[in-house]
């Protein structure tokens, strides 16, 4: 546990330095880690770029990043579970543990989680990061800290189909080919899903999609979420039964009420505007469900079950890799269009 | 069976004839009624003054009334459960029941179903009329025909309360407090709510409310919904973890997602504008389930029991009665607000 | 807090000693507690007899007790929603908030659980007795010792009736009028059951649900399963879609099974043979869905309202009440049949 | 349409015949079909061996057969979705369609359901037989009518999997390397199931299992079912939280109880004696559900969707093949271990 612990830590936007923070030690629970790979987030952009990100702001000091994975050097009292030389994957959001929610299994809706890297709570976008033992998840010798460091998104896309609760025969539209819609697609798959549908306005996102399993795919073209609807429908040959929103388009939200089968549902993933107008007498009249998400819970050990049977590839979504120093231009390379970046990491090990 | 068989015809709007219609014979499974007590709903109102309501437009002429009971007089081939003189209670929708949203139970959702009243399809404000045997439902001695009709919007409440899953120890919000607002509370009671506020702009519907066993009314007098979610929560103590939409006011629901417990869920009786703008971030956050309800599927049974049993007193909301000649007169009176009207009944067979 | 801390301590069978132990300190997330009421249950009887109660043996002296509601002295740090004053319920299970099973909500099914007067864990038939904050539920004014005492069966009631699925127009079978039994009826009508019959062969316990509000009784009088579901059948006019088994007796077990409508649910609450031979070709047929139960889950707030809200009267269970020092007075009258005690109540602060 | 209705008629045990039986003509949304592949099933060797299956009896001539696909000759009134030349595969179940148990989509359990060579209804291993055109599925040009006939089969493993709700990241013990649980394995795995064990005596069974993609094997060489669970448990890395017992013998649904963790299902598949003894209390303990099925409601469409899809290939669990008139020798095959047959397939056009 030698040398300094380095950080990127957000000041403000556009303003990341790289700063020697306090080493953490491990209370009763509490594993030391040092950090390897972290992946960039949208979240993550938007903190660097603003200083913002949906209702929180960054108003001190944060150390980023929150999709990551390390390894044990240390554990504290109580800890049976894991030992020094573990590689574990971070389960990012930490809840109360004692209020209603949390006993109830909704832990991450508890409105006293921490949750790395969301104000005020660091990251561990760091050198060492010290987190409960059970929120870390260990990792076989065959799954790598660049994939123990995807569980973060995939736990997102099981959610999100455990929430539309995808099933066998499924048909599933899935707005924005992003790396959470991709992952949302495989999920699906495995969950029984015999067909999915992504939408986006990239090509390059949809090729990747098509490339990783997807049944269909359409470039959407027009601003009539009526329109669109009839084009999937037309697609798949049936309307899909759950639609996940992960575009952050307020247009996708609007198509999915109208294209989804009555009965099913649609999941919220992206978020778009803060209000948002919607064909509410579709929806209504239809008895489609409409289900936000807000991360997930109890969603890794199902994550990196997929990962370790190999039946999610999640390396086929990581396109650009950058030590810790490099960390801005990084950011840089997550945002661009002309980068066709999917999934950027971090290794804070280099 | 002697006499004619008159029927209140709807030509269009403001057009009520009183007709003579052909006497209906009962086929296989069918039983041919004389009706009784057919109670007048929202949705009768709007084709009166309009010819329409949502996706309904009357193009020919159309019996009105689907919230009816009557005395079976004579049963088609393949009825054994009903004979003559049986009072029953009829269930106004009848689904295809060879679809797949009809083979998975949710028959109300059954693109092909027939309802009483709804275009193209008569209902049953006529002296006689046939219906399948397994949409009637027998009503003990004790229930009369009165009560038998109320059991169409109490099977609205019944579902609702279903959909928005009321159980022991559930705080429920109502939005309207209408007859099918009022029956949602009486229902929501009846299925373990501890508490249950009804909001209304009426001060005579929120006394009625209060007085059939709310537990806190409010009068609206903002147009601020997170005030108004604020007030909700003041006044129950807690967040209400169901909230039940009934007042077709786009304002209500928006409220509505303000003032729902994480985790909880919305369900969409009210039928308000096309389009509604909600706060999306707020409902995705908290992963508030908006659910829509059409009609109802397999509630007749209970609202039946909740009838018979004594625990639900829906007579209490039957605040007028008229013979089916005095139809339009019916109708003006549900209209008017300076009626005080609830519930009026048009009886068929005076 | 002046005072001994005398506790009514089990060394063996028949062995029960007032013995002063150490008054506990709170530590963070703690309250300590002045014990008031304590109720008697099934377990206490068997450990008092025979030092040992299901797959639990008494061996080191245990602190009797689990059934419980005190005042609140003094709070540890971090505790912010109670105060020196408050009077609370004891949930008496506390898990290791660490496992999967707690995190998913099933806490009740943590191996690690600690749970009062189940060796090797202390119970709180004692003065001075300290527990986490959050498993403590503040009673209001309006609901007592007596009553908080009580939360424990009831949210045995509310747990067994939510795993049932009793919802509106449900019939339900309890077998066996204890206070669980009782108290199961009592809950089953909240949740919108139509009609509870009970079975038992006392004709004091079945006279007693009657009264409390029991659509029917049955006194058991043949030793044919298949005979007494047909008895059943016969008095409610239905088989029952919901069985609750609280007698701990084998043959009501199969008698559920026989009796239960196709689809429906039986629950396990009583603990009869450890081996029971069930019609399994009758179980597997009908689909009927077979749920054990192990203690509760998210109970206790559900248990609270409803007598809070008065829809649930505890008190009329409560038979018998007496002080600390007479505990084994008490446990000779819960056991003796002559007695016809219900609840049997320990007043520690007396 | 020309030619003679040839049937294998079932007159008593061990007593086959081949006869002549009068061409049926398609009623209202019937559909006559001319008979391709109709699979052997555990149910047709009994009725076959001793004229008695379950609680029911052949007391008239029967014929036999129900899993069953055939090409559409002539369709009846009121059929729109399929046409002459349309190859479909039979659901071999058909309800009333009127009843409560109907209505709420579990139509498998209406008591006047009638069930393709289920006494006294017949089967179809004829060459011409009607059914009603909702309980046909149109089979896609790239599915034979082999793959038809084992759509049956499917269904049943897809409603168990359903029922034992297996999910993402679920780890599934199955009982029974037969047809049956072969396909359950194969359908657990595409709705998530990360690992899923097979036990059975007959190693070549378990052989095909392996070589069909089952995680994990055990031939079962003990009477304890204890030792058999910790056994699964040790070869798992963890309890299984999801069993599904296909043998037919009591000591696997003993094991079941064992081995599965807390919380989980076990689904009841096989039947094997009327009469069980379960080790109630650790069911209870654990709160494992116990299911029951019989047959499946709903499930041939996504049991279609897997096989056109390619997520499951039934075709590698047919090893025979026998023209109508060898029907006998093809039970005798069926039943023989040295067979080593899975499933046998008769051609009833052949």
């Amino acid at each position: 546990m030698s040398g300094d612990n380095l950080a990127a830590v957000l000041h403000g936007p556009l303003d990341v330095r790289f700063e020697k923070i306090p080493i953490p030690e491990p209370s009763h629970n509490e594993v030391m880690l040092c950090m390897g790979s972290v992946g960039i987030c949208g979240s993550d952009i938007k903190y660097w770029q603003t200083g913002k990100c949906g209702r929180f702001t960054v108003e001190a000091p944060m150390v980023m990043g929150h999709e990551a994975a390390g390894t044990v050097v240390k554990v504290g009292p109580g800890v049976h579970d894991l030992k020094a030389g573990d590689r574990v994957a971070v389960e990012p959001g930490v809840p109360c543990r004692t209020c209603h929610l949390c006993k109830t299994g909704k832990y991450n809706l508890c409105k006293d989680v921490s949750f790395c890297a969301t104000p005020p709570d660091d990251g561990n976008m760091c050198k060492f990061y010290k987190h409960p033992a059970d929120f870390c998840f260990k990792l076989p010798d065959k799954v790598s800290l660049d994939e123990g460091a995807m569980l973060e998104p995939l736990a997102v896309a099981v959610y999100s189909c455990k929430r539309g609760e995808v099933g066998p025969g499924s048909h599933v539209l899935i707005c924005g080919a992003g790396p959470v819609g991709i992952l949302a697609m495989m999920v699906a798959k495995q969950m029984g899903a015999t067909s999915v549908l992504l939408t986006d306005i990239s090509e390059n996102r949809l090729a990747v999609a098509k490339s990783l399993g997807a049944s269909h795919v359409i470039k959407v073209s027009t601003d009539d979420p009526k329109e669109l609807a009839n084009q999937i429908e037309a697609t798949m040959g049936c309307q899909p039964n759950v639609s996940i929103e992960c575009s952050a388009v307020d247009f996708s939200f609007r198509t999915a009420i109208y294209a989804t089968y009555p009965g099913g549902s649609i999941v919220m993933v992206g978020r778009g505007s803060f209000d948002v107008t919607i064909p509410y007498t579709i929806a209504a009249t239809k008895e489609v469900d409409i289900k936000g998400i807000f991360r997930y819970a109890n969603c890794y050990p199902a994550a990196l079950e997929f990962v370790s049977s190999g039946a999610v590839d999640v390396k086929s979504l990581i396109t650009h890799h950058f030590p810790l120093l490099d960390t801005v231009e990084a950011f840089k390379t997550a945002k661009s269009p002309d980068s066709n970046a999917m999934k950027v990491i971090i290794h804070c090990d280099q």
